[in-house]
């Protein structure tokens, strides 16, 4: 499979955002985070991890999308398709690329759409925004989730990355006998299964929870303890896995050799609650209706919180499967269903697909779970 | 060796944080970044990878510390010594713990200290920061370099745990020679190597990169490519490991097969190099003095660039070592030292080192490199 983009995928990227910029008014987008940077001109690395610089680009209403970025990236964003690459030694404490970007910014015109709303961060210090701001003169605004509404729907060459992660992740799921047993302390699991992850083909593993416990687990985002696994336990392992840098994001439970009424009663009403979350999710539908269909299945009202959310760059991104999210679902949008229900009070087993909105019946990404819990 | 810290740490550096807050005239500190709420938290997860939900901490200049939180949270956060924990269903499209958090530093008062500076970024959506700022009515300063101040100088657990991540790496480093060698592609060796750190003992491997090459590589940040290494090549890998939530950041260069004249010349300058710069960081020298006793071996002037940078709960944090840094060096400090040649135009080798200022002769938490490039 083939990495990287075809640079045609990057201009219709950046001419359907010039187009939806021109409706809104806006002159010129100012991006400063790893995904959105990413989204318009595949320039991937994992240097990011490292908060001490600034990258910042700018796509005009018309025109080709500027870089404006430390010398560092110079070589590894010149091999991109953009040609514009403006360039300071960061970082520097006098003037930190604000110099360079108000420059910019001032050729292309205001107002800049800057994204400002929910699942948004800012990838630059504050006070250097203000100086941009009062350098460049330019009003400022949010981008009207502009670069959030693209990025939603995926295109053929994006379903079929994240697809090829999903599938690394099922391989390594089928291997989790390997290294799971009564007796073996959780952390090892985790970190096991991150090698596993990587032997089956993943780039990197920036995440992995998970939880294990004969009533299940008290949440899905705690790290590995150290307790030790024991016979009558349910393991969940949910990770994102990413390949070319797509997401996959599921979890598979495991009984630890023996499975209890209760642990497969939950498991089994999970994955009808998956199925009925899969047959909800039409073009057309709202998340909440796909919220609805599961929360009927598991039970509970607003209290049983989001049950899935967009997937693709990052491991969570755009619509939330909630109750009070009404976007509606489009073709080429990828989701995760993720229901929950309760054991005991504070104890909880949760399930989660990757799917694929179409213009009929979504399709599966992940390799959907059965009935049966698992036993290893 | 243990996991997390003693509640009395997390006291100590709050009241230092107050200490610093009362001085400054400030009443309350806003962080919204995981290591800055983990640093007086010790709230550990990887879950910070989804962006869709914000976390908010809340340090008064008297009285301790309130979490204000996405409810899913709530379980993990209980058990670290913080106890006003408040929370909301988030994501909430309607009011995303906006109210929750205003009313908060409502009851603390201001002015608020959010950190706005070079390498600090604002983990919330802008839109949600002005209704914050809004609605509480207090006024919104820079934190003034508090937090970092005080997450530069680390304590003797922090360095304990940095010490454990770069004994971790140096493991996996000797057993390159089991992953690397002609005709390998270069992918599956940064894959392999982030399995060998797993195996070795990390939690997980936020960071790798590294290149390849007869003549050294273009730079140190881009991902692997699907060439294959090749006997004569020099390979480096470059990676930020972490245990229990602190990194290494370290490198090894090593001769695929043989090593030229040219690339044990450059190896040897490097390290020497290196030496330089650990007899300067002695307390009191600035962090120019550093990057100046280094450029002084591997020449260059200020475009020899950054040669290194303080390390801790990210990969890279604080102070710079480059020519403009004044940063005064303190026992306690833990940096990298990074120097680099050039071996032609666009080629270069770079080397790095872990060290702690102490009140004498730094002390390297990296296994130290020898002068001779290894050959495997």
């Amino acid at each position: 499979m083939t990495r990287g983009f075809a640079a045609e995928e990057f201009r219709a990227r950046v001419a359907r955002a010039q187009a939806r910029m021109d409706k809104a008014g806006l002159g010129a987008l100012l991006l400063t985070t790893e995904p959105d940077v990413r989204y318009f001109t595949g320039y991937l690395t994992r240097f990011w991890e490292s908060p001490c610089r600034a990258w910042y680009l700018v796509v005009p209403v018309s025109g080709e999308p500027i870089a404006v970025i430390p010398s560092i990236g110079a070589a590894l964003m010149g091999e991109t398709w953009i040609s514009d690459i403006r360039t300071w030694p960061a970082p520097d404490p006098e003037d930190d690329g604000v110099s360079l970007l108000a420059e910019a910014l001032g050729e292309v015109g205001g107002p800049v759409g800057l994204p400002s709303h929910q699942g948004k961060a800012l990838r630059m210090p504050l006070n250097d925004l203000e100086a941009v701001k009062a350098q460049s003169g330019l009003a400022f605004t949010d981008d009207r989730g502009i670069v959030a509404g693209l990025r939603a729907v995926k295109s053929e060459a994006e379903i079929a990355k994240i697809a090829q992660a999903c599938a690394i992740a099922g391989r390594a799921f089928d291997r989790v006998h390997e290294i799971a047993a009564p007796g073996v302390v959780l952390s090892r699991v985790f970190r096991d299964f991150q090698r596993l992850l990587l032997e089956e083909g993943a780039d990197w593993v920036p995440y992995l929870a998970g939880g294990a416990g004969p009533e299940g687990y008290a949440d899905v985002i705690s790290p590995a303890s150290d307790a030790r696994l024991e016979r009558g336990d349910v393991l969940m392992l949910d990770t994102g896995a990413v390949w070319d840098g797509y997401f996959c994001d599921y979890d598979r439970n495991f009984a630890i050799g023996e499975a209890s009424e209760a642990q497969r009663a939950a498991h089994a009403r999970l994955i009808e609650a998956t199925q009925a979350g899969l047959e909800a999710a039409r073009p057309g539908a709202r998340a909440c209706d796909v919220w609805r269909a599961m929360a009927d299945v598991v039970g509970g009202g607003e209290e049983a919180g989001r049950l899935g959310h967009g997937l693709g760059m990052q491991l969570t991104e755009g619509l939330s499967v909630s109750a009070k999210d009404q976007t509606v679902l489009e073709p080429g949008m990828v989701i995760t269903l993720e229901p929950g229900v309760e054991l005991r009070p504070g104890k909880i087993m949760v399930h989660e697909e990757d799917i694929v909105i179409t213009s009929n019946v979504p399709k599966p990404l992940s390799p959907w779970a059965g009935l049966d819990l698992p036993v290893i």
